[in-house]
């Protein structure tokens, strides 16, 4: 029989054990509140009860873009293409800049009519200036920014195949208006659409620039364009106009190629009419397309040479709305 | 006075004199004939009274294509393209790739019908291959070929546009001719066109392929196919088909994007039905499109996976025939 001396070993080896298995057991609750920790958080707009399922807090760099958004005097038009593009595949945030200089923007409002699809930020502007959306905006996550007009609507459908080929095409301009330079005898330059001659290149028309109020671009122009020579915004600034030829002359010059690649949509549409403010947009001045020659001009000046260069290529979508738009007598 | 001293000089000066100058005058002869052989030489088969400059024998190699149609028992349809694509801007030669074997060439009657654009060449074959087309012909001085059927009509416009499209994509195939494969739940491939259900990668259609019967392609990927495993050729020969999808295979395998870029035609006519020989194409064989989904998992299975990749990018050339193909509300 063993008294004292046997007991000692069981107690001790049953502390022991119970010891070990406090620690394996805290051990355990650790690391499941690690794991628990890394679990995406589900965004704070939401509500608790909300069906769906909760968004990453970051799509991948480069699987998603960001949409700036210029404003001025149309809020209402802001408001409506607001609900609209905040829904569209692949968005990653949107960032409105806000040239109603003094005036508070509606982001009360739009918190009041929360929750939304993605995070929107407001972007109080100081002075109105055309320029203010070519700001290097920190706020900026993903390589794509989307850049679109206030008064300019495109379907989610063009926007998501757009993005596609953007990221096949990462350097261009990738979108919806195309607009052409040629140049005259005189050497001057002038400023236009299909109206004008075609380059003579062979038949059909050409391209030299895509605007950057419906297109998809790198954000690394917008860094770029922090480090222009001061004319180009002087003259910005003069016209209130042309920041999107002074932006294709920038593409151009660093990759050698046509700015643009235009990718022709199925469904744009220009909400101007549609405003209450009773304000048109800049391009109906009588001296708009005047100045954007005018324009093109003083950019060859500045940059000593004409960097654009002409394109042909239009991209659509094999097989969207319907095969109709490939099929052939083959 | 200086008798036979002073004569001397003058003489011997004289003789110098001459001699340097004859020699002067030979090299000159020398030098204008090295100049003349640098020249441009007339093609033979010009007439001395041509009114036409005549072509440089050889246009740089990236600027130009050669054209390789292959032919069998539509002689009448062959001659009848000829005289259309031998005009088509850009093209360097023609190889005529002959199975009909046994019998002669029209090389004769071409001649007698001369002078011709281009040259071509007849490659008479020993036996009726659908892979002989495939060969790396050493008559090829281009860097690019485009590959036609012997019964289908493109536009030069087309074919133009097409090339300067090729030149922005020399590693794809550039055609018109798309079509796609899909995978079912059982792992097994099916071949196909528009009828076939989209992939599902978002709205509309996608292709996995381009033909090269209507086709731009790198002369590189015709010394490619001669390197490919034995079982392709022996899949080509056991169906006299599918030489097309097997080339699909080697380039996306070869570029890991897809194989094609689909070039949208605005004429592309297939003159079948206008052969006296009664002879109609290979597809119109029952078993055709069930050969090439069998080709497609025979071919998965040589290659041990399945290397095309899908695109949706259909391109069309901006603002021809006319600007309504690119105008919209905006």
């Amino acid at each position: 029989r063993c008294f004292h001396f046997c007991k000692l070993p069981g107690r001790v080896m049953g502390i022991r054990l119970l010891r070990f298995t406090s620690v394996v057991i805290i051990v355990l609750l650790l690391v499941a509140g690690a794991l628990t920790a890394l679990l995406p958080t589900i965004k704070d707009d939401k509500l608790p009860n909300s069906r769906r399922e909760p968004k990453t807090q970051s799509q991948s760099a480069l699987d998603s873009f960001t949409l700036i958004m210029q404003t001025y005097n149309r809020t209402d038009l802001l408001l409506k293409l607001l609900n609209h593009y905040q829904a569209i595949p692949h968005l990653h945030k949107i960032i409105v800049v806000w040239n109603n200089i003094g005036e508070k923007t509606p982001e009360e409002m739009w918190n009041s009519l929360g929750p939304h699809p993605v995070p929107v930020v407001f972007k109080v502007q100081t002075v109105n200036r055309m320029r203010n959306r070519l700001q290097n905006f920190p706020d900026l996550e993903t390589k794509a920014v989307l850049m679109m007009d206030d008064d300019t609507l495109v379907s989610a459908h063009d926007l998501a195949f757009a993005f596609s080929v953007w990221q096949q095409f990462p350097e261009h301009i990738v979108g919806f208006v195309p607009r052409k330079h040629i140049s005259t005898p005189s050497g001057v330059y002038s400023y236009g659409s299909f109206e004008l001659q075609n380059p003579g290149f062979g038949n059909g028309d050409q391209y030299s620039m895509v605007l950057i109020g419906a297109a998809f671009f790198h954000r690394g122009y917008l860094e770029d364009f922090q480090q222009q020579p001061e004319a180009v915004y002087a003259l910005i600034d003069e016209t209130q106009n042309c920041d999107d030829i002074a932006m294709n002359f920038l593409v151009a010059k660093h990759t050698g190629k046509p700015s643009g690649v235009f990718v022709k949509p199925v469904d744009i549409r220009n909400l101007e009419k549609d405003t209450n403010s009773g304000y048109s947009g800049m391009w109906h001045r009588a001296e708009h397309l005047l100045q954007r020659s005018y324009c093109v001009n003083k950019l060859v000046n500045i940059y000593d040479g004409m960097p654009l260069k002409y394109s042909n290529i239009m991209i659509s979508q094999f097989g969207f709305p319907n095969y109709a738009n490939h099929k052939n007598k083959m």
